[in-house]
């Protein structure tokens, strides 16, 4: 059972109602404890203001979504390491516990799967180097494989440790259930990650049928998730950060009133 | 390279135009080297008179899809039990490679993937027992993780290659690069399949973006998938089975001329 305060709002599962500003007020109405901004909400407040909100509404921030995208222009070029760089930069401005990273899937006309993952790799490398000296963690979010192509070549718990093993500390994991629920290895790599790699966990549901491949996510309960499973294997590794609710769903949650949607993520948390 | 008679004709491929007999003349009339019908218009047709067709038609029988879907009544049933059975004896009288298995999801109103799992494992040893009586191999498929809630929960190869281990000979993976392509682990399961585990191979691209969970793949060279890449580890292994051509497009080329679906495939095959 989560209790509200243990919950954060990521600002997707209402970007069509709520700016951030109305986010970060309806995230403190509500007594949740924080809010996890995309960086377009973030930016069109402004981040010096959004912080200052952030700290008079008393919530913390559980992430900033989304760095990575080193794929964008088909090499690791100095305008995607600047914006990275400017991500790192207000994620500290704010006082987010890891900047959240989607690391981008394959180059436009390219089939070169493993030279994506190269450019991700030493992209994340570079990102990491500037997170430190920021004290921002930089937490590698897993994909599910259906976004391979389109928006992220890491796509397992596996995959992504392996390179936090490769790149040393300040990097990690965010797990989302809805990329991670079906992996048959899911328990022994939330275990490997332990404390100290599992920067952020994100909650919602995985519809059957799913209509579409991006913006049919449930809330938490209505599809086929074991999320109080997922949630004791990862709060056995002594996690203790917040529970972010992120829901991309064009038909139904898009189109609630926001405050019932938050009403109805804290009565579905007890449930989790 | 692949020659015309190197490839395969899944008849879900031309599922809307044409049936088994039309695919049986379409397969011959172009020179593929084999057909791999699914078990509904296998029955349609009538499997003695279906045998008797391919053997005129001088081609060969790649797969019978599917047997599986051992979750289909939430336990092990004698029903599915005596399904999976006809499935073989069905596989027998054509002469085919492999019985492809598609393993089945969640039960209805199930979020227990892991017992669902188990489901699958107990369900597999006794078809595989009853495979061996009948010299037909059994030929798990690692469906997409998008497919983990609905159709399969076998997941990876790696998943599918632990489930041949423990069950021992006859049985080992239809692998369709659709479902496996953005495996970071790839490669090494592939090899480790050797030629022994691989029993059948599937391919045909990923689209991007893909519009429908199950019916938007794409044709050969369409997509961002490296079969050129994939194939040579397959080949690798010693795999020298036919190349089946696999595609569910609701939109695209179940709407086409299926003669024109065969002389694409044929082509796009060339620069495979």
């Amino acid at each position: 059972m989560l209790t509200a305060d243990r919950l954060s709002l990521n600002t997707a599962t209402v970007k069509e109602q709520w700016n951030l500003a109305e986010c970060i007020d309806g995230a403190a109405r509500h007594g949740l404890g924080g809010i996890s901004p995309w960086r377009d909400k973030l930016q069109e407040m402004g981040v010096d203001a959004a912080a200052q909100a952030i700290r008079d509404a008393g919530i913390s921030v559980s992430g900033l979504c989304r760095g990575g995208w080193y794929t964008a222009e088909g090499a690791l070029t100095q305008s995607v390491l600047d914006d990275n760089y400017r991500a790192v930069d207000e994620a500290a401005t704010i006082g987010a516990a890891c900047l959240v990273m989607v690391v981008g899937g394959l180059p436009e006309g390219s089939r070169d799967i493993n030279g994506a993952r190269q450019i991700v790799r030493d992209g994340l490398a570079k990102t990491l180097e500037y997170g430190r000296k920021a004290g921002v963690p930089i937490a590698i979010e897993p994909l599910h494989p259906m976004y391979a192509g389109d928006r992220a070549v890491v796509n397992t718990m596996s995959q992504a440790l392996d390179l936090c093993d490769e790149l040393g500390d300040g990097i990690g994991v965010a797990m989302d259930v809805y990329h991670v629920w079906w992996d048959p290895d899911l328990q022994a790599q939330i275990a490997r990650a332990g404390k100290s790699r599992m920067l952020a966990f994100h909650i919602c549901d995985w519809l059957v049928p799913t209509s579409d491949l991006l913006t049919d996510r449930g809330m938490m309960g209505d599809g086929v998730i074991d999320i109080p499973g997922i949630r004791a294997a990862v709060e056995a590794t002594g996690f203790d950060g917040l529970n972010e609710v992120e829901i991309f769903s064009a038909e139904t949650w898009w189109k609630t009133d926001p405050d019932d949607v938050l009403t109805t993520m804290i009565e579905r948390g007890r449930m989790c």
